[in-house]
């Protein structure tokens, strides 16, 4: 198991982890098989999605966002349900699957951390499963 | 494998079902590794998310309700479509990471058995992987 | 590790592919453990959902639309932004319990692909976890 430190630095923001997911496999020389990369936290989650274009990710944010608006009927004081409904929606895990050392993705797909209620100091787990 | 019955008092609601996964983990004596938890239903699911303050789980059912709402243009006899695509976007299973005999989670996470057509006595099963 | 191709023939469509699971578990001879259905595309997706009505395919499919309209501000030229959002609100993986030989799955669920961005020509990979 790997625990990296992610740093976002906006409320809402996909980050590229595939070279670290990449790193850890190295680390670990794990062959074949599978790993999670999971978050251990309830605003933010894992996903995969395209690597190439960056509007990609633009349009994402921007449809996720109106997709879970904050609504005037939530009543969680710290004002951030909408975030806490993109983590499910979105999910906080990712099971990869590895062979030949290599993650298993598409030509267009990479892995990613989501943000939903940054900026924070946030955490990315990976463990073989 | 281990099949937990849960008895849902309400059309939608989040019934939290860690104390079940810790009491699985005990069973089994699992010390280090993974487990599933899968909801064997369409108009349920399972997620992990806040533990802290109950008004988390208000506004996430509030605003599932708004993302996935009935509409006219439904077709299905029993009126329950809402539900069956709340289940597919929040998703029928979560993998936990297991560590020294405890599931890894965050602070705030907790798992939740997401109803979403209740009241009905419903399933879910844990499964080391 | 086995790559089945699948022609889709709509922009949106849910095809069942509970056959093509169990084929896998055959061949393998699978008798216990998980399996995970993976899809290695960007604007496609795995769940599972009813498998009995019809009408729940269509309305998902419609339902998911209207979470996920084109928007105007979307800025990505391929013009399939909608079907990213879909892709990572679904998620691209399953993972499925197997026992005595066959997928634990309740009496309405089957494994879906779902095609966000077609007609076009699509992996789905199985692999034991």
């Amino acid at each position: 198991m790997k625990t990296v430190t992610i740093r976002t630095a906006k409320r809402q923001e996909m980050i590229d982890v595939t070279g670290r997911l990449r790193e850890f496999l190295q680390e670990e020389g794990l062959a074949d098989g599978a790993v999670i990369a999971f978050t251990p936290h309830t605003t933010a989650a894992v996903t995969i999605n395209e690597n190439a274009d960056p509007d990609v990710r633009h349009d994402m944010l921007l449809g996720l966002a109106e997709i879970s608006p904050d609504r005037r009927a939530f009543k969680h004081g710290e004002g951030n349900s909408d975030a806490h409904i993109k983590s499910s929606l979105v999910g906080c895990s990712e099971l990869i699957l590895v062979e030949e050392g290599r993650p298993i993705l598409g030509t267009w797909q990479g892995l990613y951390f989501c943000e939903f209620d940054g900026p924070r100091n946030r955490k990315l787990i990976f463990k073989k499963v």
